[in-house]
């Protein structure tokens, strides 16, 4: 089989003006950048429409490889050849990792979405602007303690580090102001990568543009010498930065290998923020068509619960059916088996295995309410057996599909399962916890209900910060833990389905801009380093604009 | 008379498909950025002409105002109206100080490049391409360090620095890799804001992609323990570079008030750089226009010197005339006279501040051998006769321009001067000094020849990296001088027409991949800060996207 950019570079791509076209997109509702790719201006939509919406999520991840964005792509595709008006939101890749061990991502196989080469690299300079806007915060709030410091800022308690789009070990923790008075303060400091940024997920969770800024105000910078939050508000650049953001809001159209319609739009972390693309796509999509594929980061303990739980909240969103996509692989992984072995059949691997799956399918059920079906995402060496034994222990539809190797085609059988659902009433959502309860009951009814945790413990640390928070009246937020996303539990290790342990929070962070605190189990890295052999030693060029090693 | 914003936001903008279509610009060769935005695709044009090139410099900057900016706009909207076919190629603006102290840079009053926002804010994502390029390869430096270090980089002689495209003085001295073995190696550095990156310095000089790919290339990144050059090359980073960068060599279309075509495409620093627009601008102007107007950073002996001395070599550009910019005001700034006074006519003031013109004039004819004419920025409180007596004293046509408040029709005599100049032939261009003399002439050959210097001194730092540089092998490079703007000399109270002084080098650093090394005179700031009260602090966005406060 062709590699990914091979395969990408063989499409025929349409104009994006076509693919616009076909939503009933007017020519001032879209901004053309470049041939293939165009900003939506949301603010001028006029369509009624209100299209239903398919979360796609998925075990907890393996180095196996499940595949969520793919079975995406391919269900959009599948539909699209059923004759649906369907839309397709995902996620914008971070082009630091690009440049590290991760390479591309923008599906792969013959269920990707193009431009490839643009999505991964610069687009429409989204992760660009997020990028100023922050740093433009983290200047004015130095300039602010080198000019008076008139707010009484504590310069041991500034919470706003810097970012950059980039894996860079060596700037996770620096001092600043170095170098003199004429440079102002000396203090420690450091940069996430611009994923992990706050205003990342504001844009992510933000109506409009109204909402966009009235979020920027609310950003906590750190704490004055009262121990009282200050905010960009008072700092007096949530106006400039949202002049920076301005056309940010606007999803990116671009298209499937299929030429089917795509949002590609919003990229915050998973384990910091809410790992889902923007809410502003979501309800432009809804507006455009009847279906609207979407996905979120990690397993279904973490993405979908922070779909349902933050996205769904912030945006009125009521989901209609939920794929939660499998592969014998990552079941058979689940079970203990090693990576080289994994192609080997195993039946009762996949029945040890199958665990994690029957979990998450639960939750979706139980905890959330939802219609559910398992998407197979077949690899070569799945033997007919392995997938019957997974079918007899699933109580959910299990369907087969092969968009990898067949696209829309692969993926017609899991469209029509979907189709199906999908004449049912869409189900009342229901929650992992009340935004009413403390933030106590809040972490030990997800970790319970979720997780499967037996208890939550708060470092002091983490006590105390809750205690500044609710001192302050940040009350009613959702949580968005950051824990390690290989298990239910705190510990990767434990594969499968563990339950009865303890949920330890060694840390909370307030985002009060995005609208949620943040509960840190174990470590969480906010800026990636890049590995001894980084991919960017094989990328070039050639003298036509060509790009070589990207995938 | 309205404010710049004001003004531009007046203006009925034409699509840049029509302004493209004007140049004879097929489809193919541009990219639409929006509907008033392009970039054109150098790589494809297959226009003929040889447009001839008008260079506007100016008088030594003084607090009170110049206008080569508007000057340039108004004399391309000019010739428009005079019915010829011309094009102009400015710079693009940095964001940074956008919200630090000077607000937008896009001409002014009935003078301006349109649409003035988006030129001022994230553009084309040019100078985000060049951070995120410039800050890949510091990222793999560190990283290099941090994986063995197989090339034995000495880690205190790290000249590679990061790029963020803000102004925050914290950054300009850090210390970077705190926080333990997994954060890399503790060791000093800094930012440089982006117009400072030697890849914007290449950008602006690479005359087309494998160019670029192999000046970036070059880049010397610091030494090694035996005090070897190392460059980007070795590191591993200049594929993955180009990669970044390989849509930034397209200059950006977009149009005057008055609806004609305007490449503004390029902005490195004039002290550490050029100061000049890109070449690729330049040439693609010249292929589509009959004549090209482009203007260079600060006053002629710098902007316009290094224009010819270092863009037009590498370039083979042979400007026909040169238009220095002078108002009455910064000439009698130039006697002395203070500020608040500037408005008050007085005639020995004009006559006494007219040797900073003269000189410059003098240069531009003797040195460099080119056909000179003043354009003369009339302001409201100028009298005819302190106009006349500059007149008397000046040996080349004295031309008023009134395009601030009238647009082209206010530069039509000034476009029709430099029309008369067009019709002889381009004269031969010369040179400040020859570039397989030593550094040592060249500094000598400039200072004398130029600022009018009498000596050159070296500090033992500058000797001793020259005596690196010349050691291994980066000779026959161009010099670019950063010394003050305001005076020939270093000094910048120094003003009007001082000689005998003596140019002290404090600093020598290398610029392989831009084919320059920076003789560094004086301080130079390549890290603004924020003033007390910056500008970001009144910009605001409303609900429409409409920005506030940007002027």
């Amino acid at each position: 089989m062709l590699s990914d950019i091979e395969i990408a570079r063989q499409c025929k791509m349409r104009e994006i003006d076509e693919v616009a076209k076909d939503l009933s997109l007017a020519a001032t509702e879209v901004e053309p950048y470049g041939r293939y790719k165009a900003k939506v201006n949301v603010g001028k939509l006029s369509q009624e429409r209100q299209g239903k919406v398919v979360l796609v999520t998925a075990v907890s991840p393996t180095p196996a490889g499940e595949g969520k964005t793919t079975t995406s792509v391919g269900l959009a595709d599948a539909l699209a050849l059923r004759g649906k008006k369907a839309m397709l939101c995902l996620r914008e890749p971070s082009m630091g990792p690009v440049f590290g061990m991760k390479g591309g991502a923008a599906g792969g196989g013959y269920a990707q979405v193009v431009p490839m080469e643009d999505i991964n690299l610069n687009f429409t300079g989204d992760f660009a602007a997020i990028a100023l806007a922050h740093n433009l915060l983290a200047a004015m709030i130095d300039n602010h303690l080198h000019h008076g410091n008139e707010l009484r800022l504590d310069a041991r308690q500034i919470w706003w580090k810097r970012v950059v789009d980039m894996n860079d070990r060596a700037l996770r923790q620096i001092s600043v102001g170095l170098g003199g008075p004429l440079n102002g303060f000396v203090r420690e400091d450091g940069f996430d990568i611009v994923a992990a940024s706050e205003i990342m997920a504001i844009v992510c969770l933000a109506s409009d543009l109204a909402d966009l800024r009235s979020r920027l105000g609310k950003i906590v910078v750190g704490l004055d010498l009262d121990k009282n939050p200050v905010t960009c508000e008072q700092i007096g650049a949530a106006g400039a930065m949202a002049v920076i953001l301005k056309d940010v809001l606007g999803p990116n159209l671009v298209q499937t290998l299929e030429g089917n319609p795509a949002f590609v739009h919003g990229g915050p972390f998973a384990n910091i923020a809410h790992g889902c693309s923007t809410l502003t796509a979501t309800h432009a999509a809804q507006k455009l068509a009847d279906i609207v594929v979407t996905e979120a980061g990690f397993g279904a303990d973490l993405g979908a619960e922070k779909f349902f739980d933050i996205k769904c909240r912030a945006g009125q969103i009521q989901p209609t059916a939920v794929v939660c996509v499998a592969t014998i692989r990552s079941i058979k992984y689940n079970a203990g088996v090693a990576r080289p072995d994994l192609d080997q059949p195993n039946i009762e691997a996949v029945q040890a295995g199958a665990v994690n799956l029957l979990r998450h399918v639960e939750n979706l059920q139980e905890v959330f309410g939802q219609q559910v079906l398992v998407a197979l995402n077949r690899f070569a060496a799945d033997t007919d057996e392995e997938i019957a034994a997974l079918r007899e222990l699933v109580p959910v539809p299990v369907v087969v599909s092969t968009h990898f190797a067949n696209g829309g085609e692969g993926a017609l059988e899991l469209a029509d399962a979907v189709l199906e659902m999908l004449e049912a009433p869409t189900p009342e959502l229901r929650h992992a916890y009340e935004l009413t309860d403390s933030y106590e009951q809040k972490a030990l009814d997800l970790a319970k209900r979720v997780y499967r945790a037996s208890e939550v413990t708060w470092s002091p640390g983490a006590k105390r910060r809750l205690g500044i928070i609710a001192a302050a009246g940040y009350e009613n937020l959702p949580i968005c833990v950051a824990k390690n996303q290989y298990s239910f539990s705190a510990d990767p290790k434990a594969l499968g389905a563990p339950s009865g342990h303890t949920l330890h929070i060694r840390e909370v962070r307030l985002s009060a801009g995005a609208g949620f605190i943040v509960l840190v189990a174990g470590d969480m890295m906010t800026m990636p380093g890049l590995p001894k052999q980084p991919a960017a030693l094989g990328m070039e060029v050639d003298a036509d604009g060509n790009i070589i090693g990207l995938s």
